[in-house]
């Protein structure tokens, strides 16, 4: 099996196979050909041919693709099997969020426990997590090996929160703050998350249809 | 100027300028070239340049781009300049987090309020905004002609308010509840975010990092 090289956009999209597979398996649906699977995400199938043939072979022609077996090896390239452990670091409203609507263990994730600089907070239960007290923090990565920090500090200690992070011996942070942070090692990764980013799609998209009524050169 | 097929990648690209272009502004910088703000945003200058060509002209041989001017540029392109209005639907976690620090005038959006079901929370602030109550939505979207709904309701409540946000005529909905959702008019457009695709793009860099140390195939 050759993985090297898949491109970022691809690597990208199967996050949105994987809730697809999900989504069929849910209905019961056990295999599908590709020309269908591209009809409900809005690709074609050679697009989708191509993807998959980054990293194998799935589909039989007549047959289509086992939706489970397509999970699996999706998970799989995706590291959903490799048990990593996460914490996370400064209990805002986004964090209180992640807590108690995200579901780690659904994509393989071991949720570890959340840390938080405000006494107030520190012991209190968010949806049977106990908050611990950032003083502990350092040891605890270190002692349980853990492998991501989601970062939701206020933006002005984003950067000192990272730099002790990658200290402890981080090997990834997932990063809320909507500020870009420097770990200043190559090997710790940083995946950021920028609503704005989103947003602006969805304006880019408006002003299209905008545009399409009101302007010739479009 | 020729706009029509800006792929989506591109698009997809703009945002991550616009913040490049914004730090470099913030940081004194006039004009750069292709070369440094390849080096600065890990792309290949023949990749910025051929971004750049999909909506005009902005380098100049020896001279680079004009920060300002292309900074205005992409953020006509992205609909920035179009005023559009947004209101937020369900003041959970992640709508108060949104309220106290998305910057909704930044980005070109005008924030025109915070809508809830829940009756002990209406009436109350959150930074400097009253939350109004759910029944007085729809009125409130058709006559402030309302362009863009935040949805962050519960799960299980997303769907039957997206029905009702598209029968008060909203133009789009920004989709923060994790589900998907069916606007059921294709002019309707729905920008769904989901958290678990950035946290299993990490996870994949995280077990190439793995791999590539104990897996010969990589």
């Amino acid at each position: 099996m050759k993985r090297q090289g898949i491109s970022n956009n691809v690597i990208r999209r199967l996050p949105q196979y994987l809730r697809k597979l999900d989504d069929l398996t849910y209905k019961g649906v056990e295999r599908i050909s590709s020309s269908e699977l591209g009809v409900q995400m809005g690709l074609t199938p050679s697009q989708i041919r191509q993807d998959f043939s980054c990293f194998g072979e799935f589909g039989q022609q007549g047959y289509g693709y086992n939706v489970r077996a397509l999970r699996a090896e999706i998970a799989n390239i995706l590291g959903m099997d490799r048990d990593y452990s996460v914490i996370l670091v400064g209990v805002g409203h986004i964090g209180q969020s992640l807590i108690q609507n995200f579901d780690f263990s659904r994509y393989g994730f071991r949720f570890m426990g959340a840390f938080e600089i405000r006494k107030e907070l520190v012991g209190t239960e968010i949806a049977g997590s106990i908050i611990m007290d950032a003083e502990y923090q350092d040891e605890f990565i270190r002692q349980k090996n853990i492998d991501i920090a989601i970062l939701s500090v206020q933006k002005r200690r984003a950067q000192a929160v990272t730099n002790r992070l990658v200290r402890s011996g981080i090997r990834a942070i997932w990063n809320f703050t909507d500020v870009h942070v420097d770990a200043g090692d190559p090997n710790v990764i940083v995946e950021d998350i920028y609503f704005s980013d989103s947003l602006l799609s969805l304006s880019y998209r408006l002003s299209i249809e905008d545009k399409s009524g009101a302007d010739k050169h479009i």
